[in-house]
């Protein structure tokens, strides 16, 4: 936890792409922690990663991320920021790497989450351990409430309701942290293609009379797999969230509270209200 | 029952887009009923629904097909084809649909399956018994076993069973008639988009390097969902599917087997060959 790390102890950050790596650089300050940046080359936006001290490193790299974060003292990283599955030339492997490559193989079979959970185990068992965003920046979780102007209604409560048994159902096959539902029908589920372009598949939908539910019905849902390593992967939300559940037509957009991460809280928020969507942070538990 | 009803005893057949109507209506011929199409205005297509005693009818005319089957002597009336969830402006209700829509509107909530119980609920109340295309045409159900020259390796035995697992998870909720899954990791879950644009999403991820699966890994499941009336609304395969498939860049299709409607399944497994992909009918019920 930061409360109980050093004053000052240095934080590694593996920086993928988007806010979400500069952000939590941010909040580690807050708190007197000195961040240094990995950025994941191909990825991290290289404006964030150099207003630090920082090192670049490419996917695969993992006994030289080691040895650069022990370098600078740091016991612990948090690994943040997009990260889609690299394609195989992006991959530069060292020796650590090859060495564990069999147990990365095993759990690359059980999809990301797997992975990851295997890729930290590496990790702790070369001295850095991995954190969660909760133990470092928990102000960019999403609390419970309405967070903007726009209330749920009675039937958008419904829907939400809906979408989490859904989520839950589909919890042991690691997929379907986004869900849209209609009036109890269920739109679309997220799969590879991420929460956009699902989004853009209801507003296309929409616009060829393919999806009927009038405007301003429906909601997006999104929430950690069952079962996930919450110290990866939560899901997130940001300003094109909000922009792209408005153009499809969607009453609002819930997600689960304090398991999901925004970058830019006030600046989500505003979108909300500005698109007339409403914004509320849900309990995990389905109802 | 076909065997069952008296020689010649003509069938009514409410005609949705595509060529299913056609097939329904030749596999009729075959058995020496006489079809009797009543066309779906703005998704029959003309040609198949001329080519034999006809009606064409509004979605939302039931008291109107009821009268005119009962007058062409039909005790029997099979739904077919494709029926995308019709514009308002496309609706034309006529009063004994009007006297139902309380029934209708509750059904409306529970999803499609619901809706078109809901639909042969009333039908049968008013004399003319729904039946499903194992009662008038089982050789258009796809059969158990490989239908080409390929065949599925046994990864992708243990692809298409964790597709299945995943149906069946989401069966509840009345989505999911299709899912691809590679290495088992789930790519795509269909909901309102339809198989077609699914597996097109597939093609372009692939081209995007979002989704990093070799070429020739991967499989489409399609079956019904869990408790799902058979008598509509089976999940079906055509020529595009397989070629979307193979564009895809998947190892092949499976299908439920008696439960999966081809329309001309000689066609669908040359394509098949042609591109490559395997074709095979599986059990329902997930390993």
């Amino acid at each position: 936890m930061a409360e109980q790390a050093p004053g000052g102890e240095p934080l590694a950050i593996i920086c993928g792409g988007g806010s979400f790596p500069g952000a939590v650089a941010a909040a580690a300050e807050r708190r007197g922690r000195k961040p240094i940046m990995f950025g994941l080359r191909g990825w991290a936006e290289p404006a964030a990663v150099e207003r630090h001290p920082h090192h670049w490193i490419a996917v695969g790299q993992l006994g030289r991320f080691i040895n650069l974060a022990r370098g600078e003292g740091c016991r612990e990283v948090i690994l943040i920021g997009s990260l889609l599955r690299p394609p195989l030339t992006q991959i530069r492997l060292d020796w650590l790497t090859i060495r564990w490559m069999p147990h990365i193989v095993r759990s690359f079979r059980g999809g990301d989450d797997r992975l990851l959970s295997g890729v930290a185990r590496m990790m702790e068992d070369n001295g850095v351990r991995v954190v969660g965003i909760d133990d470092v920046a928990p102000e960019l979780l999403v609390p419970e409430g309405v967070l903007g102007h726009h209330q749920p209604a009675q039937r958008d409560r419904a829907d939400i309701a809906y979408a989490l048994q859904a989520m839950a159902a589909l919890g042991p096959f690691d997929v379907g942290q986004a869900v849209v539902v209609a009036n109890r029908h269920v739109l679309a589920i997220e799969a590879a293609e991420g929460t956009d372009r699902m989004l853009q598949r209801i507003a296309e939908l929409r616009r060829q009379g393919r999806v009927t539910a009038p405007a301003g019905t429906g909601v997006l849902v999104k929430a950690p797999k069952s079962g996930q390593d919450r110290r990866f992967d939560l899901p997130s939300i940001g300003r094109s969230t909000i922009e792209n559940a408005a153009q499809a037509g969607l009453a609002g957009v819930a997600v689960t509270a304090g398991s999901t991460i925004v970058a830019e809280p006030a600046e989500v928020v505003a979108a909300a209200d500005r698109a007339n969507v409403f914004l509320v942070g849900v309990s995990e538990e389905p109802a």
